[in-house]
């Protein structure tokens, strides 16, 4: 007899009494700060100290890049600015968020399929890098450097011939609309060359969402042969060698956290043979989910509490308008339930000794969609109570469909 | 051996030469007075005609009301209401854009779960219809009728005890958290009358989204069954019967239009009865996607043109953050493409004599779920070209995630 598979357990977030603890206050206190309901709360001192963990267990001479289309809050990416060795960015309007920031631009980099003419040239003017995916990008890069006098930064992103096994989501291998196919790089290298266009390294992304270190380390160690070979190709030394990240947090039962010990290890034994074979190259691990996601949640109040053919629904003010990924409506084949809790009913042990029950947490949209837990084993709650969903810092209010039936935007608050 | 399911043929937007007319200009010169690409364009005539043809099937004697959820855009919200008889909101905010177009505000009905007290308020405040959808909400509307002085319209929504069959979103039928439940409403009745508050009638939605003129016939007359049920328990003469809608209108591959003449002809027969039955009864059908799905597109232009392992990719400037239901993320279960054409390639008999290939077309966003039509049949397009995918007129803009990735908000216009 299996055991029903069950959320890891949360224990980033403190419990006081019976109240979940957020940015150091209780979240009865925080939704009063905020003054409404639903909102999004991100933990500062959890941002950090997943900064340092990670940085533990990497070694020193590996960069660390934030990869803020997981969480485009201005105050956020402020926060992970000064935390982290650069950020990349996948839009003109991210572009935007980064240097107002006052990083560096150089340490910005700017990935991603199909950008325009005119954010190329806000990006090199701008003094960012570059990851070019194509080859009207690059053709449209050497015009846009002639036209504004700055050579460009380039990098070119390759797709690898191998992918990231067992990730959410595959992003290399086959064929994609994400970089340069490997086998194409000897030409495209070529096409720099001729264009008068230096290439500063590659950026090799294989895939993401992965809880399989093992996975991981196998992809690296794909990821620097194939390096190894594109630097044959390549008539400039690579400087910048971005290995991708891939990276995934817990969010559904049975699910486990990543083990970052045999990365970090694997990393540091590959890296004197790297360093011999690319002295130049300057090694990059670009994260977004995995330095966000655990340090946020999305909270909704219960307003309503219906019994229906014997089925306990809690209606919350919030729902898949703010928080599609919860929902199940964003890239999920099967809908599976986040971790969920009453933040106001809440014990250390996760033993909140008062009554429990087989409930559903729905929203206000009028749609069987709008779901955030389906019968999930919680403390009985009362109308007033607020809804707590775990693991909501990355792709939670950017990519949910806010407008939809019109309710207010949610607010987001960094504490 | 099977042929392969197609798409129903897109016959509402003429061709003239290659090119797509919109709102009776060509698309290219529609693009142009846009400004920009992407964007929304929903066309005046095919609304107009849409709902002269519902009308033309429907009893005279039954409303037909615009549920604004599937399209919130306040121009098209504003042409509706002059053809339809009423409009059903969702929330505070489609109830403001509703007041805003002038309708008599008893013709605007306000349904939903996890309706705020403040959203009551307004409604009460406007003048307008509630459906209460839950013994909180009509207390809470007690409370507020008499805080306001004003007594509130008050319809009940019923959960029924059926469900409309092989309808894409089954909204009735089982535990849900839609309406009082057929069973419990002489109790919530009772409540009512104790509250003093008069129940005009009763609002019954059992699906949406089929396109099935047997189920929906079959469900209708569910409706009158349970409608006369319910009116026997009532104190108050039914004056308001909304039977809901549920018409669907053909997506994917294999699916054909819905066929309105059996319904019409099984309404007709009907009335008879379920005015003998229901002498004060007004009917009313609401129909969203129905009257405003066909009638609009969404338009992007291709700025990359890939080739990757052997496969076309058409890399445009929009994507999932502008209609995440042709990317396959908002409710299906298994992704399939929405009709897609090169609207710059096209003729009348769908058969363009150019060069055709299998391409897949993609958005500018960093992720795999990116995908506007995958594999396609499409005319050799080039950078340039304008992708246009059809049955877009519903649930598109506003039920798509714009923040994500942090691109420009995508423009709609009505012409």
């Amino acid at each position: 007899m299996n055991a029903k598979p069950v959320h890891a357990a949360q224990v980033l977030f403190p419990v006081v009494g019976d109240c979940l603890q957020v940015g150091g206050m209780p979240l009865t206190r925080l939704a009063q700060r905020v003054g409404s309901t639903p909102f999004y709360a991100y933990d500062r001192r959890l941002l950090s100290e997943r900064v340092a963990q990670v940085r533990a267990h990497l070694p020193p001479a590996v960069e660390l890049h934030f990869s803020m289309k997981a969480n485009p809050m201005p105050a956020l990416v402020q926060h992970m600015a000064a935390l982290v060795d650069g950020i990349d960015v996948a839009s003109g309007g991210e572009l935007k968020v980064a240097l107002d920031t006052g990083i560096d631009p150089q340490r910005i980099s700017f990935a991603g399929p199909g950008k325009s003419e005119a954010e190329l040239t806000r990006a090199v003017a701008a003094g960012a890098v570059v990851h070019a995916e194509s080859e009207r990008e690059i053709r449209t890069l050497a015009r846009v450097g002639a036209a504004l006098g700055i050579a460009p930064l380039l990098v070119l992103r390759i797709n690898p011939d191998y992918e990231l096994k067992g990730s959410g989501m595959r992003m290399g291998g086959g064929a994609k609309q994400f970089g340069i196919d490997a086998e194409d790089a000897p030409r495209v290298l070529a096409l720099c060359a001729q264009l008068g266009l230096p290439v500063l390294g590659f950026h090799i992304f294989s895939g993401s969402q992965s809880l399989k270190a093992e996975a991981i380390v196998e992809a690296q160690a794909q990821t620097f042969a194939l390096a190894r070979r594109l630097a044959d190709g390549a008539r400039d030394p690579v400087r910048i060698l971005n290995i991708g990240g891939g990276f995934g947090i817990p969010y559904f039962p049975g699910e486990a956290a990543l083990d970052l010990a045999p990365i970090g290890a694997a990393l540091a034994a590959a890296l004197p043979q790297v360093r011999a074979q690319l002295p130049e190259a300057q090694l990059s691990i670009e994260l977004g989910r995995y330095l966000v996601g655990e340090a946020g949640v999305y909270v909704a109040r219960v307003i309503d509490r219906k019994v229906s053919r014997g089925q306990v629904f809690l209606v919350t003010d919030g729902g898949l308008h703010h928080h599609l990924a919860a929902s199940g409506n964003f890239g999920q084949v099967i809908r599976k339930n986040y971790p969920v809790a009453i933040g106001n009913r809440m014990d250390a042990s996760g033993l909140y000794p008062g009554a429990r029950e087989t409930a559903s947490v729905v929203g206000p949209l009028c749609t069987p969609l709008d779901l955030l837990a389906e019968r999930m084993d919680l403390p009985q709650a009362e109308v007033g109570d607020l809804v707590v969903v775990f693991q909501s810092g990355a792709y939670g209010r950017s990519a949910s469909p806010q407008g939809f039936l019109s309710h207010p935007e949610v607010p987001e608050v960094l504490v």
